[in-house]
């Protein structure tokens, strides 16, 4: 939508708003439908090709209001996590369907989400251990509890460990910074050898650092036999996988527990929306109700009553998923395809352009929209680097550490970027960059 | 704002957005202002008198603008703590000022500060314990630590305690559903003669079932004394405070470590904002920082630089304050007082309506916006009531159960409600509870 179509759309928003308000005395307090209405009114998949406008509002007015605030928040956010999911082409178990055992749920980000996962592990496991050895206390169990991560995976999943009180481990990622096999198989033994209960793995696609992988197939069996369970972290990552020859990359997704990205990262969809899925829905709600015999009966959680505040940690809630029906509408999944290719596009422009100038080494593979480069030489100088392109505030640069190595990223983000925007930013930096050598050769 | 005018304004506002995006090539990527720069910007209070629109969107552009999403964001929330702290009196330890050691921030709802506040208490209590006795382990004390509210608290309470590994413990309430002094001591001396830890407290200042007040004058000092962590919780109740006749509902909140409403809930602020305020954010931000000794060097917390992200559990953060300062200045604080005492007064007509009609009584004592009745009689008539008027459509209640019997509630609650509704509210609830005992007596 271009600056003059949102003027005239935006209007119409505010009009239909005012309307509402001064309406309001006419309309019902509370909802006509009945639990499940609002899923046969609407398509099973996105769209391909993108909407019109008019059609999405006019949904809005016989899909949305006669379900008003309750049930429709809860059911729409259910089909879109959903629609979300066939376009990732996540396996069956993640999805809700009518009367699946998985779904997903809005979170407000990937922190939150690797918590509710943690939680749930940790719960879980518990259980299962109390039920083996009634006399095992809680504590008796956290003690010896353990997660896992790569060493490159977020601060967050840290975080999470420290918020659940349970040791969080990193696992020493391999060359091209990704966590194998052998590495998490190693602390496993050790750790059980010592006595301790590995329960959790957080895998990531798409590292913050240098959007490197996490090899799934490998890591995923190993949790399966284990009996630990596998949380994916693709924050980033995970927009791109909508795209077929992406996909790949979320290969091995079925042997995990729990997988999570930010469609607010990179799918158009405005901050904050953390789209989570998992396969046991009762593994994520059985953490925090209270009675765990309430989860059984009723078809409460039968994919048509979902109670969404047995997911998170707020009870309160928004009405997320409009956000994302009027995006993968009005973009239609073509046009999130082509969104993403874009950048991606964009960002091995950028990597070639660095690969052409022999003062310069790109620092890990470029997958995704993230390149990661650097001037030959010191930390140092690529401090002084980083420093003169940031002060001269034309462009802004994000740097990392890859193991010692002090790390320039050049992130494509933006959802108005062009080829132009690339070219004169590699003139900038080439230019700052001349400077400082020049200023180290004095 | 009337219709009329949000009509206008509004449109205002998409032409506001459009030209920011259109323009945006023509804007700095990265903003030239100093930590601290806002807070010389903007009046040390909020205003007692409605500013204009106009005003408010001319310092948009004057005042955030320049300073971008960041350190803006921060900036802002920090000063509209400070204002909102003042507007509740709130003792100046609770307040961020310009080096002050407390401060406010905005959480999502007051699930979250509930638990944002236990896992601060746990973590403190764990290190004391730890320099007292180096080879406590964590999970040792853990085991041991209880923490408190009424049984009139909010399940949210429960819940924080089952995320934060610990125990927690249902006070019994007094005649008035209120916490008392006699119980908690007794809880607490029971605990510690077991060789449990009392950690935590939470006070609840309005209860969700009907508005009761936990006596902080009595479980403050018990608190302190005990060196027991109080948290209070006044998520409804809280908005009141800032009219002087309900402020000595606050009294004692001297006491307390961490405090917490919402005034997505009766201040005009949408959702989501909830309010918390903590006397030593290093407590706060002691829970979650990987590395302690982090925290004492650098002025990084010095009111200046703040970084919200290590109070919450999320790590992204939305502009909330923005809602704050647009509602608190087209208000005013007297408009704000004045909205308060219009529902309180529509509450009491509303009880006076009700103790009118011998067929009915009132429950629990109405002190703000919630009216808790009831037909006198068994609690099958009363369900049937309930279930007559949620039915209709035309009204919506939600019950609660006081000890064993079940009550209806009346809450005003919405930003146009006229005494005329609460008449024709009044008329319906009669109507229908006729035809329920007309009913009953075939």
């Amino acid at each position: 939508m271009n600056a003059s179509e949102f003027r005239r759309r935006g209007k119409e928003m505010v009009d239909y708003v005012a309307n509402y308000l001064e309406g309001i005395e006419g309309r019902q307090v509370y909802p006509d439908v009945e639990p499940g209405y609002l899923r046969p009114l609407i398509p099973a998949a996105a769209p391909q090709e993108p909407d019109t406008f008019e059609d999405i509002i006019s949904d809005i007015e016989k899909i949305i209001m006669p379900g008003a605030a309750s049930p429709a928040c809860t059911e729409l956010e259910t089909v879109m996590m959903d629609w979300l999911g066939k376009m990732l082409e996540l396996p069956e178990a993640f999805l809700a369907g009518k009367a699946g055992e998985g779904g997903g749920v809005i979170q407000g980000s990937a922190s939150e989400a690797t918590l509710m996962a943690l939680l749930a592990a940790r719960t879980k496991v518990i259980h299962r251990l109390q039920a083996e050895s009634p006399d095992l206390t809680q504590a008796a169990i956290m003690e010896k509890l353990v997660a896992y991560s790569s060493d490159q995976a977020h601060s967050s999943v840290e975080r999470a460990g420290l918020i659940g009180g349970v040791k969080l481990k990193a696992i020493p990622s391999d060359g091209n910074f990704a966590m194998r096999a052998s590495a998490l198989q190693e602390a496993l033994e050790g750790d059980k050898a010592a006595g301790l209960i590995p329960f959790f793995v957080v895998a990531t696609l798409g590292t913050t650092t240098c959007c490197s992988f996490d090899n799934l197939l490998e890591v995923g069996p190993i949790c399966n036999k284990e009996d630990v369970w596998l949380h994916i972290d693709a924050a980033y990552a995970g927009s791109a996988f909508i795209c077929p020859e992406f996909r790949p990359l979320l290969n091995g997704v079925e042997f995990a527990d729990s997988f999570n990205f930010n469609p607010h990262k990179w799918l158009l969809v405005n901050f904050d929306c953390s789209a989570m899925w998992v396969k046991k829905r009762a593994d994520l709600t059985g953490a925090f109700r209270l009675d765990p015999t309430y989860l059984k009966h009723s078809h409460q959680d039968s994919g048509f009553i979902t109670d969404y505040r047995h997911w998170q940690i707020p009870l309160g809630r928004r009405f997320r998923s409009l956000k994302m029906w009027f995006v993968f509408r009005m973009y239609g999944v073509k046009g999130l395809q082509a969104y993403i290719r874009k950048h991606v596009q964009l960002s091995h422009e950028f990597e070639s352009l660095v690969r052409q100038d022999p003062r310069f080494e790109i620092c890990a593979e470029v997958t995704l929209g993230l390149v990661c480069f650097r001037l030959k030489g010191s930390n140092k100088v690529n401090e002084a680097l980083l420093q003169r392109i940031n002060s001269a505030k034309k462009i802004h640069l994000v740097p990392c550490h890859l193991r010692d190595k002090f790390v320039l990223r050049f992130a494509i983000c933006s959802r108005t970027v062009e080829s132009a925007h690339v070219q004169v930013a590699w003139e900038h930096i080439k230019e700052m960059a001349a400077n400082v050598l020049q200023a180290e050769r004095k």
